[in-house]
């Protein structure tokens, strides 16, 4: 069974926004079995529109669009649809109404264009957006196709699609399973692992296709199996990942979604351990990594931004005279930022970093991308410099990435 | 002038990964006078590779292609378009030279599979990648097209775009120019703003498109022109983004690229002020925006992240007392976090969040979502409780953006 996105919008087109939808789509379709044949992007043009859903419709039963549904002049999407389907646009009264209640709870005027928002074309059935003002629509084709029309906001259409739509899908097609796995990699390069991994790659069963996704540092090996008994292949898929485990043991990380973050999350969860964080280059992004996941408040206690070097010795008590000395930059200043706050949180561990993050600020002796960080642990600190690239952002990424790696080496056989 | 962009790879399509380099490729395409009819994403696939570039052939002048140029079985866009142009892979030595160099810096053997990857297709043009192992490639066909194989790797695809094909696309072709501007408005719901500037909408040269892209809390208004000269129709945008000033002046934020904590930035400094962050449920995330803008440590000074109630209390001095009393998630708490950091940063402005980000810990009284900001000035303190919703990551960024524009709103006149 397989499916196309089109998402509309000339803001995707001109590269204003960055298409998020098309990827969560495909992975709820994926999960009940619907392959994704392709994914087209187009602007908000009614020509455009007309010939996409028409090639979509040759080459897929089910077409899922996202976008141009808005109450403004340039959402044509849905008076479109109503025209390829020769099909009246009618008020539908319940959808006003909701509308209209959702606007009042907001304090905002039901306006001519929001009523607008509730007329939707005679042959659709509605798909009741209860997060948002402008309704979906699922259309069955007389050619057997079914396409569905969903507003471009991530949020209403995460909803509409898990609400209304995968489940009207599972109801109304006979659909295979597609089993995707994602084993974890790190420290092999991708052309290394291949060909230390090539004997269990030629032994796998022919119906698993495998792929490798190389990441700084990382590869992500992801075995898939299409159109086969689920649990089946789910389990050969394991064992297939079992017998990896013998060969590359040491360098697997977990599987997909396992990031270094998690794996320590789990580890301090379960051991009943806690941490604490300086972050100067890093500026609060190790903090939040840590923080976004839930139930962090079970072992996380506190993080200290301190950025300037008044902060560094006031909050945290490096001492000044070293900070002097040898730079904010340095593995004096390092490791004091490590025990420094592990001692005012109380914390078990905990990762410092202080770095050149650029574009300014960095010498010969210290060029921009140059960070300093350490671990603070119950049996001393360890303090390790790294060179993490040359533009601001990569170099706050790196740095948070190969620190919150620095902990996880530590603590990883607890 | 027109392109297609095709992005090749299994894990877009199951929606392993976001694609954000077409987003990339466009903007530089949109920068320089190239249109963008379609975007494509595709599987490791031969037949929908080749049927992809034909028909993108016959809608565009150039092509930009991404990805399936790994050295690993998976990756197979490289000898697809061989097939494609009939012309065979041959061995280019410079890029092999290159290849075996970047491996030997980061201590890796150069093997049969890396030796495969400096084979590129007789008939192209290769493009040297200085940051990665797989060259790009460009094709001129009999049709007329140009035809661009690009690295999947964000980082290597940028550098390649903008050092070799931009400005050889640039130097080839006769191009027009594109504008696009955007301008930022908050505190009017689109459809409230579509009317309220539907005068103005009208009265727009016709050769001036304008788009509405809505946001919680925001609305940007997009003004783009095509073909017509740069210069001029960039100072057409901005005399009739001036008019508009006049009707809904209030409301506007900046132009696009101008974030609340871009804005706080600017004013701070400018104004030679200090900030301090002191959080709890957004746990680095608004120190993090902060922090990523380069010269943000000429006015940021310290962010706590006093995850631990003892945090709290022993590191920026919240009465433990009024903790037990009121609950973390409280004024009294937020009201002593601001004016604790505040303190102990010696900034004259700080931030303070505290909220339950779920998704436990929520209870009748303060379900999860409740979140107390406060903002400690020169002159007082002011505090507020907005609900930020129901998941955990939209509560962090809500509440981190709510908070970021009530300092907004204190300091935006000076």
């Amino acid at each position: 069974m397989k499916a196309t996105v089109i998402t509309i919008g000339d803001e995707i087109l001109i590269g204003q926004i960055v298409d998020t939808n098309t990827a969560s789509i495909s992975r709820k379709l994926n999960a009940i079995g619907i392959t994704i044949a392709e994914k087209t992007s187009i602007g908000d043009e009614a020509q455009a529109i007309k010939d996409c859903v028409a090639r979509a419709m040759r080459e897929s039963k089910v077409i899922i669009m996202t976008g141009g549904l808005g109450p403004t002049k340039d959402d044509i999407t849905k008076t479109t649809l109503a025209e390829i389907f020769n099909s009246k646009l009618v008020y539908n009264e319940q959808e006003g109404e909701h509308i209209r209640q959702l606007l009042a709870r907001r304090n905002i005027p039901f306006t001519e264009l929001n009523r607008g928002q509730a007329l939707v074309p005679e042959c659709c059935t509605v798909l009741h957006n209860a997060h948002g003002t402008a309704p979906g629509m699922w259309f069955d084709t007389p050619e057997g196709n079914i396409i569905i029309s969903l507003p471009g906001v991530p949020f209403e259409m995460e909803h509409l699609m898990e609400d209304i739509v995968i489940p009207q899908l599972k109801e109304r097609l006979l659909l295979q399973s597609i089993v995707h796995k994602t084993l974890i990699t790190r420290g092999i390069p991708e052309s290394i692992l291949a060909e230390r991994i090539e004997r269990w790659e030629e032994a796998l069963p022919h119906y698993l296709h495998l792929a490798y996704l190389p990441a700084p540092n990382i590869v992500r090996l992801r075995l898939s199996a299409y159109n086969i008994d689920g649990e089946e292949a789910e389990r050969t898929i394991v064992a297939e990942f079992d017998k990896l485990r013998e060969i590359i043991g040491d360098n697997i990380v977990g599987w997909e979604g396992a990031t270094m973050e998690s794996l320590i999350h789990d580890i301090f969860t379960r051991r009943k351990l806690t941490l604490a964080v300086a972050e100067s280059c890093t500026g609060g992004s190790i903090a939040s990594k840590f923080t976004a996941m839930a139930g962090a408040s079970a072992y996380f206690l506190a993080g200290v931004v301190s950025y300037a070097n008044s902060a560094k010795s006031d909050i945290i008590g490096v001492n000044a005279d070293d900070i002097a000395r040898y730079g904010a930059v340095s593995e004096s200043v390092a490791r004091q930022m490590a025990e420094g706050v592990r001692r005012i949180s109380g914390a078990d561990y905990a990762i410092a970093t202080t770095g050149i993050a650029g574009p300014t600020g960095g010498s010969e002796a210290k060029p921009v991308g140059t960070v300093w960080m350490a671990i603070a642990t119950p049996h001393g600190t360890i303090a390790t410099m790294r060179n993490c690239g040359t533009d601001r952002s990569q170099i706050i990424s790196r740095a948070s990435a190969y620190a919150i790696e620095m902990l996880y080496d530590e603590v990883k056989n607890m």
